[in-house]
């Protein structure tokens, strides 16, 4: 068999002479510029799941559509980016979607049964399965979210609100493929890691593949900035097997995305704390910090990073007087830093009172102003 | 109203001259040398839950017999307890029970629901729920492990093995005596303390005033050394909650238990990395790692305590040569340090194969030989 041989100037055309680039207008914004660690008039704020379940316009769209209509419903998906924006004036869109769907197109089937959350039909239960996965473009599983992108973008354009593309990250996919669904422990996606660790790189990449083509797709449907959301690495992993495990791929995805577009890059995790400083070594313009550690301590190891975070959601449900002593605390450890986003430490909780999250946004904003 | 005066004699009574020992003999195996930092022939190994389902004989026992039943029962409890030293010589012994029944004393409903885990039937719902727990001393509840611990505690003294009473920590009874079970976020669990700090404070109280009792009683009853599980603090709170809703109540269980028994006292806790600082100023002789930090990291914050860890459970179930691989890591982070006790980073899991439960116990005992 000949061998295939790229020729030079193949190579050249794999390499994007041309980023895409954000929209000029919207670079300004106090978010993306906060995001490259530029100084702003105020701190921009935004909260991780702000269309949701704690919104009555929210529970009014799902009283009437299931979690997977909506996302594979570009209008509905787009209404539903616009209402926490519309309500509250938040610095940033992120466009209404999940982190699963993108599996169903490598061959998973995807099911959310409420009260038991997403569950996977067909979980990746051998290395053979793990083979048989496709590696489709973003399309075959997320022409929805992409459609929605390219239809909400230019109304919060008009608003001169960025938008937020997002993906789960490798290891946060990968457990939910193996096990199943949701898990305590992560038993089987760390037994197939320590017992067939070639199996489990050809998974990884596989998931980068995806999610590197999904991510810049994001961004030329319309996205301004994005996220990659690893919420499991650090409730499984040791700092080990971090780096052994999960640290190559997040860190492909980073410099593989970052080669196509020039558009600001979050780099969220939680309970990561032992080992923060090899989470921001994978790249990335933002270090997302869940409420666990002090901001401070983000900062501390986020280098030239921007930092982004980290109220505890569950100080929206305590009474203001508590609410405002925590936003304070927040806010006093990122004082005199330039690159700062007022964020949850994780997503926002459907039973959070919604004049909290007012009194929240205009009290971070006054805060700012002063 | 008079008030009630505590003379200088009372004062003395409330005072106790002699502390409770513990047996001699006991006092020189390498396991309670190890907790109190002292030097020994070998490393002691023992693992945590290590009485349980995966053992063919536990499983026996389970199949005619629900674990409240087992817990109740002194003989069957004691029977298991020794089953894993019978079965594989581990350096200390852990009575089998549950940090749970402890709660039923004070007035809530338990029960362990196949597939669902524990269940309190009455959550405490309201700061007059708090104030409607009683106090009670620890038999009232707990009489079934304190003579089982009286049963077993006499045949393992004759294998020269020492007995590991324990008890759950405040903060993680409190969270499932309010959430009513196993929570993800431990929403209502913090929106009391937010809200209701006082009432945090008067159920945190009641709990420590159970759980000293019970920790004394054990000793009392033939435990040679005790273990605190703060199972869920760290995955619910930040540095600052920690230090100011449970790092007082801990503390006070730690001084008031060694003002009463001289036995070395394990401070455990899972997902503290970024305040083990905190976890380790609470108190007791020995700080429990988690799988997740390097162990370098326990050793760096524990000052003069001793350290207790650990391997990943998961290891336990991937294949000798990367399981030996694992093992040869956790000795290499504790290598020159004398007070350090082999142990896993949480419970080991139902689905570990015995054949490594026994090679790991070999491996250890023989690497420490060289």
């Amino acid at each position: 068999m000949q061998k295939i041989r790229i020729t030079p100037y193949e190579l050249d055309s794999m390499r994007p002479t041309q980023k895409i680039t954000i929209n000029p207008t919207l670079r300004q914004t106090r978010f993306i510029k906060s995001c490259l660690g530029e100084s702003t008039d105020q701190t921009p704020i935004w909260f991780m799941r702000q269309a949701g379940r704690y919104m009555a316009e929210y529970r009014a769209i799902r009283a009437k559509h299931s979690m997977l209509d909506v996302i594979n419903s570009p209008e509905l998906s787009a209404e539903v980016t616009m209402q926490p924006i519309n309500a509250f004036g938040f610095d940033a869109a992120i466009i209404f979607s999940d982190i699963l769907p993108l599996l169903t197109g490598m061959g998973l089937k995807l099911d959310f049964i409420p009260g038991k959350g997403p569950q996977i039909e067909n979980p990746l239960d051998s290395t053979k399965a793990i083979d048989m996965l496709a590696t489709p473009p973003a399309e075959v599983s997320m022409q929805g979210t992409l459609d929605a992108i390219k239809l909400v973008a230019p109304e919060l354009e008009a608003k001169n609100t960025p938008l937020i593309g997002f993906c789960g990250a490798p290891f946060t996919l990968a457990s939910y493929a193996i096990e199943g669904g949701g898990s305590k422990v992560y038993a089987k996606t760390k037994a197939l890691m320590y017992t067939h660790p070639s199996a489990w790189q050809r998974l990884m990449d596989k998931l980068v593949t995806v999610q590197v083509d999904y991510l810049v797709k994001q961004v030329k449907a319309g996205a301004s900035a994005l996220q990659l959301f690893d919420s499991w690495a650090g409730a499984a992993l040791s700092k080990a097997d971090y780096i052994q495990y999960v640290q190559p791929y997040n860190t492909k995805i980073f410099a593989a995305v970052k080669r196509q577009v020039d558009a600001p890059f979050i780099n969220f995790s939680t309970g990561t704390h032992a080992y923060l400083e090899d989470v921001a070594a994978c790249g990335g313009d933002v270090l997302g910090a869940d409420w666990r550690m002090p901001l401070s301590n983000a900062f501390a190891k986020a280098g030239d990073m921007a930092v982004m975070g980290n109220l505890d959601p569950i100080a929206l449900l305590a009474p203001w007087r508590e609410l405002r002593y925590r936003i304070d605390q927040v806010l006093a450890e990122a004082e005199g830093h330039d690159g700062y986003i007022f964020n949850l430490g994780h997503g926002i909780l459907p039973n959070t009172p919604i004049e909290n999250v007012q009194r929240t946004v205009d009290y971070v904003r006054s805060k700012s102003r002063e």
